[in-house]
């Protein structure tokens, strides 16, 4: 009969579910995870501040489309993650939170660290649950991966008793929990929905795409996405968090001529982004005010918010955006429209502008100039 | 130039996104919101205690499918709808709490029954808020109708400070929110899914559509869903959740035969309902050791609860019917197969056995025969 | 080797830690806490509903000064609750509730009414805490029981786990917390302090004695206040919360003429109550401009509120009383002054007022009429 | 008419309270803030993260016995202060929480940063209030600067909607709350407890007094206990959190003896401190099974905690030990005693094994040894 110790439940588990990644600060009671969580492969990454490893586990989580881990101690190592699991929750980035906590049987008496966790993490999160024995462990993991990457991603959190960690079973009993698919379940609109988002597009005079966070998000999302507005001749632009879905450098990024774009546009098609402060809410006089949106999400309470949804189309933005080219098979706008004109026209003004303060090196320098040396750097030394 | 008073902006504003009833109790601060959704053609439901009147609310709301507002005073009226907020979470049923608050320049004075509702209340909410002027109350309310009824249903809370229930300002600076459509956005799975799940159900040997409150919800989902164990022959039961989403008296209803189903069959086509506790968690013995799932949520989280979800489906339970039945076109189940006739006939030998005790009037009285009287009266005086 | 179940832990812990009465309603899984309860010597008074049951409890903690429990099942059952809890919370009355909880191997899962019930309430309580095995239910039991009554009292929290009920451990294992006083620790304003509050009564024209919840809270508070204005003669009234400490009809009840008493007084002594919408905020024109404070209070935060405290006196309210009457031996307030002839002439001209619509049957009837009633009904077959 | 801008009058509120410090990183919307309090007389130092100007608010706060700002920014910026306010909270350490928040007419609808702030913070927090006009304000940071020090004392939260920073209101109508006396409202015990004590201390043969944060906390803590301890002659040690109260360097000081001196005193006055983990829980074998504890708190909740009290004495720990001093005057513990001299010669002892640890400076070098190099350096540079 082998003993395993609840560390290496947590660590086994988090691997079957196919966390490669963990970014953390040990202390009392967490040093075997992290410990346990190497023995198993998976890579950890020791931060100075549980706030970074926590900001940095949601980045990688957000950027890579896995499961990646923040570990911490209990009391202030939890509440330190608290701004990374907001901001998870905000932005839709998903994270698994594993923390300490006081041993079971110190509950209520006054231990080293003992505070209210779980209340305090479960506002910030998707989810959040404590295990009370090892056999649980795994199913709790499970879930935990499963809810921070499914549907609109966000943080979870499992919380360990201290006791848990270092406590042993015999091994035979503590049942894997089935490894969940990392893919993630799709959907897309109903057909008649999709024939009149192309209808509506083929009838608009100035089309723009702007996609965002939700088409990075979406597994195939950057490629379909592309393929549609390289087959449909649509000008885009992307929200900060929807850069480089599409590259750029395509011929149709149409992102220097933003405020004109978005100004100027009788139909937006809107893809995995909110029209939030960063879009002005959708409001004149930085948008139209009759503007026709088509809005694809997967969150449907996201639609009408600011301004109505002229066509909003629930689900996911890769898979959207290849229904939406096959129904538009065959037809492409005028890449020598008066609209493509415009904003080409004036992208190319405003990259002067930009260009002229970019080559700025006159004293005090302005921080345009300090972008070339960045650019410089990221495409030639490692790109 | 007219002034309006917040309490007709509250009830215009309901009434503009599509209220037509309110579960109430009224006091100080909300006896003229009350009025006023009654003067705006609100029909208005008084209730003793405001935890009926949020259950009420909700109920309807998950019934009808449409809006349905419960009204509260502040403080202790409040929090006695949490029970009902609750359950709106867990369940997923819509509505809409309107819930008055102490006056704005008394916030943290010790007013009348002050109370940090807010911070209460959005625990057991898809969304609370609470505008701070009466220009802001249209799209305060807007956003909880919407919240409550789009995506997955909850209850949203949305707070009116006393004084502004009764100050007023120029009618024609209030403007109105756009009506969202209550049409609600739905979505299909992929269509390679669709035909996976189609093969899976014609390889099948016992076959099994168990339907639950998803199925009620969708909007098209009890038509459709009918039509789809219509054309294909499937026998079907519901949770209790779902009853009436096709009616017991269909032939292919087996629910008498609940236990020999859930146990005997090899692939369960899961529409709108969990795998908890109501269904036994998934787990042998009450189901097969290596059940084939088949499941169709608007919640992705929900696959993979408890046992792995062999083919995800995710999207509107009565959309994914009907291209689910689309794709099977042509196929039906063998009617004569000795899964049926184990089905019907163990259906059939419950039926009996309950039957007897429905009849026994014997003393002391069995609770089944109290069912009868109720059965009776409800199919004959109601229906 | 005698076996005991969570159930009678729970019992014979609440027996020892002096809880003579528990309102509730029983259900899963909570059925045999109630039982158990009952067999231990505990009086139990089933409710129709937890709301009513959480009021009770709290009420009768308040009115006698013991502990009263409140007990309930999970979900709804706790949630009910909530508004009894908020209201011992924001009138320092004490109750200890004990909920029932799905199984520990059931988190997580979809359990019967599984809720994260510790969330929901603990921001109601003074401090809540869950058992994760029996033994551990003795010290929670009494923690919660002390933290209730000590102190600003308030609503305290044990939640059950449901197996831990009906699960049963070696006897002699358990041992039991010993039995906390139910004499509440006091404490008094140091001596100078107490000097100065004595020479400030000395020198006011128009004294006024007001005094609230506190008053009846503090263990000896009502006789010793008695004796304070007995032996000082000065004129009191008590805010609703108050009534009852001293006898109304004790000869310096000046109750009738509370607004002016309020309004001309030049100095109040603040005994247990609190200067919030009750007591007008503290302000003008309900009160003088440059109204003098003694307030008494266990409470430092209630100091300054609204309006500063002229002598913030910290400790029990009787016990202050006792100690300021020794300091004022030998003085007491002019009975003949213009101030008491002045308030007892309001009273009395007050009193005729309220006595002729009392005594005013016509149609339709005034409230006050009813009154009448109520009064000799109290007073004649209860008293 | 002068016009005034709500960051001024947070600024000038804020100082007639008597702030003198404020910590904080300044951004959108509090730069204004930060700017007005320098313009003030607040000395401001800015730090380059929330969380760490948050545990430097509350140290301040703690150490100099004055109310002590942390200023933050919306969204992160308040969410990274949680570490911070909840260990105020835990340890009872004063601060008050100034955060921006989005504008009120953006509330939700996307805001920059916006986020349900009041809610995430009031958990860890005695006290949280948002006023939402300019005349507001003053009366909510005089209550935040009151909470935080009254009472036992912890964090507070001003939260200031983005809008109000900068639109201005005729000077002469914003009001300015009183300022409240920064020297707090104290309590002693009832005479007939000081005599008890007394007795007990009389009656015992091996006493000891430990104190802890409260004893640093008091105003007048450290020097009346210092007049107590060396007046009664009785040997004392401080917890952590104590340290300094009393120098290390008193005759009676024997903390290189703590676990001697716990383990075998037969009485242990416990003055502002708490049996939790930091003592052991006050058990065996750390403690004597039959231990009789003086406890002097603020927090009655405290007493009994984990064993009971034998005598509880609720009040400040400066004016209580005063009060007991003089109780116990003419009276002194024989510095001869078999109890005086263990604990002196364990001390010395102890006090020489460590010695030999510092001077070792052999490789690999013991952490004690870097401690002398810390010691000189506190000692003979800054001190």
């Amino acid at each position: 009969m082998d003993e395993i110790d609840g560390a290496n439940v947590v660590a086994r588990s988090l691997k079957e579910e196919g966390v490669e990644y963990m970014f953390g600060v040990v202390g009392i009671p967490v040093i075997e995870i992290g410990m346990a969580a190497q023995a198993h492969g998976i890579k950890y990454i020791g931060c100075r501040n549980e706030q970074s490893a926590a900001y940095a586990a949601q980045a990688m989580g957000y950027l890579t489309g896995k499961p990646v881990v923040c570990l911490c101690v209990s009391g202030p190592g939890v509440l330190h993650t608290i701004g990374g699991l907001a901001n998870a929750k905000v932005n839709g980035w998903p994270m698994i939170l594993i923390g300490g906590s006081s041993d079971l049987d110190q509950d209520n008496r006054g231990a080293f660290q003992e505070y209210p966790q779980i209340d305090a993490i479960r506002p910030h999160c998707k989810h959040a649950s404590r295990p009370t024995t090892i056999d649980a462990i795994p199913q709790h993991i499970e879930k935990a991966v499963r809810t921070a990457l499914y549907g609109r991603p966000g943080a979870t959190y499992v919380e360990i008793p201290g006791n848990l960690v270092t406590e042993t079973v015999d091994e035979s009993t503590v049942k894997s929990s089935p490894p969940i698919p990392l893919s993630r379940p799709v959907s897309i609109p109903p057909e008649s929905l999709v024939r009149s988002a192309a209808e509506m597009i083929k009838e608009s005079q100035r089309p723009l795409v702007v996609f965002g966070k939700g088409a990075q998000w979406s597994e195939r999302g950057p490629i379909q996405l592309q393929q549609f507005v390289t087959a449909t001749g649509l000008p885009f632009l992307a929200t900060p968090g929807g850069k480089g879905a599409i590259p750029d450098n395509h011929p149709l990024s149409i992102g220097p001529a933003r405020s004109t774009a978005l100004r100027e546009s009788d139909l937006i098609i809107l893809a995995g982004c909110r029209l939030n402060w960063m879009l002005h809410f959708g409001q004149p006089p930085r948008f139209a005010d009759n503007i026709k949106i088509i809005q694809i999400d997967v969150s449907p309470e996201e639609f009408h918010q600011n301004i109505p949804t002229t066509l909003p189309l629930l689900g996911d933005v890769g898979e959207t955006a290849q229904v939406l080219r096959k129904s538009l098979k065959g037809w492409k706008f005028d890449s020598n429209s008066k609209w493509m004109k415009t904003l080409h026209q004036k992208a190319e003004k405003n990259k002067e502008t930009v260009e002229k303060m970019i080559n700025d090196e006159s004293t005090p320098l302005n921080y345009y100039a300090a972008y070339k040396a960045v650019s410089n750097f990221l495409c030639h030394k490692i790109l």
